[in-house]
């Protein structure tokens, strides 16, 4: 397989947007030796900027995309995704990718020959720096040979490649909203609490980056502790009088200590 | 004031309780150079065998704790130290300390001269180390001579020892369990999602991780990402028909993405 592909490993990409995951993907792909040929993105600003830093050409408009590129990345929003995913059809061997959680590889039959994806599971921003090495790269092709070629792809950038389809990455994306956006939701509450007592948020982050580990390390069920777990009525209800000017965060406290209560209690695991 | 202390810094002491604080707070004290007299608790197995570790006699009698120790340390949950502080009164020159998060110095008016708090915010298993020198260490005491020897000794253990009052400890306690024992519910949501469809749990690691790292390096109101904060309703619907078989965890998925959306629209901070 691998004589098979000599010759048709990427060596050069057009990037499709500007944002968190255009700019980490894009300057990770140019760091490995891709030659980024163009970047094109619907605001110039942004656009400008990122292709810039990548040493390559700008434009905004989709009658300009070079056409002779290996790769074109689509790193742009689910919901341009189907729009931009419309433009990027010319003849020729390449091969197009997305690079979102929530959506289909299907979003491409009819539009493109070879086509995939390229899902990193992390929270980027542009201006904080990650170690992209460890970052989970979840691919995904429309046939075995343009997987190895995204596969040989994923791998010049991390360490961590999986191929996963597209209904499995559809709940690994919910797993990941609710392990990491809510979770960052339960953290604005938190902070919320603290800095309304004029307490430092800081003095929580031993505890939660080891709450994280613990959960990790074991299972989350073996590591949950806390009132809610130990049925410890007095507490929680001590709690709900302190939220009393929270009703929000009152009410999801109340939730999520009957959750926590019910799949103890109920001995099965977690609640259906 | 240091010379005052003078002869009153802390040298023996006899623990309450074998539980995971006991064990950690025993252990600690003991390597610190306390010379640890007693410990009691009331189950024996438990007892003998933090006993054994710390190389002091265990008791389970109330009548047989050792009368001249510096500092009794009653690390019991927080129902049994309603009556373990009326157990450990007695005459003569001695601390006591509880280690709970959500029980207010107050409980030993009245039943001791001396007396404080020391509230390690940490989650503890017995079996998994830790480093103790990292972990916030809040101190209260009965008086700012008894808090100046807290203070010593605490300052013996962590390089993170801060001074709360029982009031802000509590409110502390109440954002401790959001962040933590409520996170790691959100991950056994997680966990359960990834389990069901067969995908690795530690897939999701660098990325909860980073969430973390990020809502303490920025705010975590600033670091919200995801579909709920910018209101990207078609994902919403889609991980709620993937939530079909999951009710509990449905609900749930749908008030904390409310919650965030109306953080997020309301433009004035987290909802009250």
């Amino acid at each position: 397989l691998l004589k098979e592909l000599e010759g048709q490993v990427i060596q050069t990409a057009v990037i499709a947007g500007a944002g968190n995951v255009a700019w980490h993907l894009g300057n990770h792909l140019f760091k490995s030796g891709i030659s980024i040929l163009q970047v094109f993105n619907r605001s110039v600003h942004a656009g400008q900027e990122l292709a810039q830093c990548l040493k390559a050409p700008f434009t905004n408009k989709t009658e300009e995309v070079i056409k002779n590129a290996d790769l074109y990345l689509l790193a742009v929003s689910d919901d341009a995704l189907e729009v931009v995913s419309e433009q990027f059809r010319f003849p020729g061997e390449y091969i197009v990718l997305h690079t979102a959680g929530a959506v289909s590889m299907q979003i491409f039959e009819g539009k493109a020959e070879n086509y995939g994806v390229l899902y990193p599971l992390q929270t980027l921003s542009r201006n904080k720096p990650v170690d992209f090495n460890t970052i989970p790269l979840l691919i995904e092709a429309n046939s075995s040979k343009n997987l190895e070629i995204i596969r040989q792809l994923a791998c010049r950038l991390s360490e961590c490649v999986y191929e996963m389809n597209s209904e499995n990455r559809m709940f690994l994306h919910l797993a990941a909203v609710i392990g990491s956006n809510f979770t960052n939701h339960l953290l604005s509450m938190s902070e919320r609490i603290m800095t309304d007592r004029g307490l430092p948020f800081n003095l929580l982050r031993p505890l939660i980056l080891e709450t994280v580990e613990k959960a990790f390390s074991i299972t989350p069920q073996q590591a949950q502790t806390g009132p809610a777990v130990r049925g410890n009525k007095r507490v929680i209800q001590r709690h709900m009088a302190l939220l009393e000017s929270y009703p929000q965060i009152r009410e999801l406290y109340s939730l999520l200590s009957e959750s926590i209560f019910n799949m103890a209690d109920n001995k099965r695991g977690l609640p259906k």
